[in-house]
């Protein structure tokens, strides 16, 4: 075993243990409430990466939450690798669904890790994915093996939509020069069929707001005569698909990329167990777009999906009310060769198409990202792959993956450089859920592979 | 001028100060956090009552909020007149919209009510109605004038549904004998064009849930693969209308009267100013069901209405989430002879069966209540109708509302009396609505009107 690796495990107890403190800091950005806590955790990463051994580390500031920096230059003339992750996370609510407080991690065997899984929010996105870099950082420190100049960008916007990101790459475009931009922030297959993910969805994300009367009417006096936005805002949802599972906005499909037969087939090889995906989230019956495996309606297919609706009385019993206003928030999962601006603007026209004359419609984009891919020819894919088969050994395969990360584009659009998805998660680690957990086996995995890919993408 | 009428008007001033303080009591019925409100409000009633001058003063327990009673029996050979009212009053919210305080009553002119009206949740639903009873009592003991028995029963849960009053009919059956029931809770055409209530509509109340996936889940990893609760909730409220704005529930429209050619030309006598209507509630255009009009749509025709909606990320900012579960209260009116029990298990029915076979569907009944008809050729109308012409100096309609009393079938079938809708409100007071008021005009109209109705009642 190298000295690296050995380091690696003589460490792990501690590196977990690092990694729970970091996890009780609510870092969520899309709640003001939290504003503290997201710029207590930019001064804890700040401190973990010159406690690595990071140069220059700095919490750069940005018009939203600071970005963390840190290098580490051994030579000008080697290659450079920069990683990104985000030290952010997803509001914790329902509060009431978590076994575990979302800031309280704790550490218990499951039937998928029954070596261990932390739970805690952001323990898989992305806080223990980035933290196993800081980690495999430091052991190659500590070990002298660092083998190329290596550079840290730990953002805190991801969760809404890394708003300060494009801003402060474009400000800081010597500073970042790199060769390849490094992120574990998506997920394996299985650990019994690890993956290195190859392609993105891109997201459109809006809020549409449907207003009936200028003000809430008894429904008695007024009902069954007067557009009522909930009834009206439930019909355009409807709108939205056909019986075929189809989005019905208008030209939606126009720029997506048609996957060869041989493609799909390929794809498919990775096993696709419906059943087990089933009972993983206790449904009976999956559905979606006709003529798609499930495989494919969450990779290569766009989507829409309603990610909250409210309206009217929701309280405690009943309130005979037809409310003024009716409101939803919409995203789409977009894939290459659309983009969102594109899909905005499409949903936003189609969507104020399909609204009643009686009733105003107002659309209100959030962020939105474009969708990716990596061919699996290229020497950075190659490097992640045999990494990662060193560290698992097995046959790591390519994956398309149905997630987001917007970012992946703007840096090669800003800093000319591809991005490598090395994540390290499970599709069962309920991230952007109650109970956000992620496996010990896949944390101490992440570490050990992330030195074997410098040593890979430096010999090629 | 009567005496009887002259006190009325020497003690005006007073009565609405009373009334104001009345009004300051929160006593929302709804809301278990204001349990101790509602009470006091019951205490508050009693006091009125006693001081008026009833005996038997009592706050009578039931399995929920208590019924305030009491009672004036001058000859047990004459007439009673059973007093029916309410107390409690509907949920405040969204308190953003209120430009004075729910709870904090002012008196303001506003274009409808150029004598003032009074601001505050309760002032026409129904504490400044029933007031107007007590106030009128008062005024006709002091003066002597009260030419038959009364009876008073107010009670504090007719905004949940009145769901101790049956089982307190039925305890005090003989204690609350009368020959007719008078509440004043339903409103008039117009100040111009006052009317007697004839018609109610029945009232079926559900709380639905729609489960998809036992957790909640990311949008990226399983957008498309899996069944949206947000979006199959959204798809069957839409199926619960045809393109003509019909229920397309099994059998809904079974049972409902067919209203004759001749008694829907005469219905449609009542002014039915479109453009006036649209305006007062800041619509472009109304919509309902196709072949009536907006006075048929809100009286004689069936409607079904969502009354709030949620599920999924509603705070600020955006995440993106599948929820595992979507909500909504779905209400539906009712006209004769359809029957709240027969509609319950209607939707019920139908809303499983739209489901698709991937969700798991729950239905939830709150309360319902029985249309209901008063014949315009009965002494009870007739007495109203003189009553009311008398007081306003104008003839006055019968009219049918769209909204609901559902204790209304209860008295009848209890008590064996019929009830007599004599309500001083206007269709514009914004009950169950931000800024709900109540004209003093209409206040003071009212108090007049009652013991002439008492006169003409007990001369026939």
């Amino acid at each position: 075993m190298s000295d690296t690796q050995s380091y690696i495990q003589q460490n792990k107890q501690r590196f977990l243990d690092e990694l729970i403190e970091l996890l009780k800091i609510a870092s969520i950005s899309a709640d003001p409430a939290y504003n503290q806590d997201v710029l207590n955790c930019a001064d804890a990463v700040a401190k973990h990466l010159a406690n690595a051994g990071a140069d220059q580390v700095e919490i750069c500031e940005t018009k939203g939450y600071p970005v963390v920096y840190g290098e580490k230059i051994i030579n000008p003339e080697l290659p450079t690798v920069l990683v990104y992750g985000h030290y952010d996370v997803q509001p914790a609510d329902p509060l009431e669904l978590w076994e575990s407080g979302p800031f309280e991690p704790v550490v218990k065997k499951t039937e998928l890790h029954p070596e261990g899984a932390i739970f805690a929010r952001g323990s898989a996105d992305d806080k223990g994915q980035f933290f196993m870099h800081v980690k495999a950082f430091e052991a190659m420190m500590k070990t002298n093996s660092l083998p190329c100049n290596i550079k840290f960008i730990i953002e805190g916007e991801e969760e809404v939509g890394s708003v300060s990101l494009a801003g402060f790459l474009e400000e800081n475009k010597e500073k970042l020069s790199c060769d390849v931009i490094l992120i574990s922030d998506t997920h394996i297959y299985s650990n019994e069929q690890p993956t290195v993910t190859t392609g993105l969805r891109g997201l459109s994300y809006m809020e549409v707001e449907v207003e009936g009367p200028n003000r809430d009417l008894h429904s008695g006096l007024y009902g069954g005569a007067v557009p009522n936005p909930i009834n009206v805002l439930a019909e355009m949802i409807a709108k939205l698909h056909d019986e075929e599972g189809r989005i019905t906005i208008d030209g939606f499909y126009d720029n997506v990329e048609i996957v060869s037969a041989e493609d799909r087939a390929e794809m498919n090889k990775l096993k696709d167990n419906p059943e087990e995906f089933k009972k993983s989230i206790g449904l009976s019956g999956v559905e979606g777009e006709t003529g798609y495996t499930t495989l494919e309606r969450t990779s290569i297919r766009p989507t829409l999906d309603v990610n909250g609706i409210w309206g009217g009385y929701t309280g405690e019993g009943a309130k005979t009310v037809i409310p003024s206003k009716a409101f939803a928030k919409i995203s789409m999962r977009l894939v290459p060769y659309q983009t969102d601006e594109e899909i905005t603007e499409k949903f936003t026209k189609y969507f104020e198409k399909i609204a009643p004359a009686s009733v105003k419609v107002k659309v209100t984009p959030h962020h939105g990202g474009m969708p990716y891919v990596l061919q699996s020819n290229t020497k950075e894919f190659q490097a992640a792959k045999k990494a990662m088969e060193k560290a698992f050994g097995k046959e790591v395969l390519p994956y398309r993956s149905g997630g987001s990360i917007p970012i992946t584009s703007l840096f090669e659009k800003i800093l000319g450089a591809k991005s490598v998805l090395m994540g390290f998660g499970l599709d069962s680690d309920a991230i952007h859920s109650p109970n956000e957990h992620y496996g010990l086996y896949n944390f101490y995995k992440g570490i050990e592979s992330i030195p074997y890919f410098f040593e890979f993408y430096t010999q090629q």
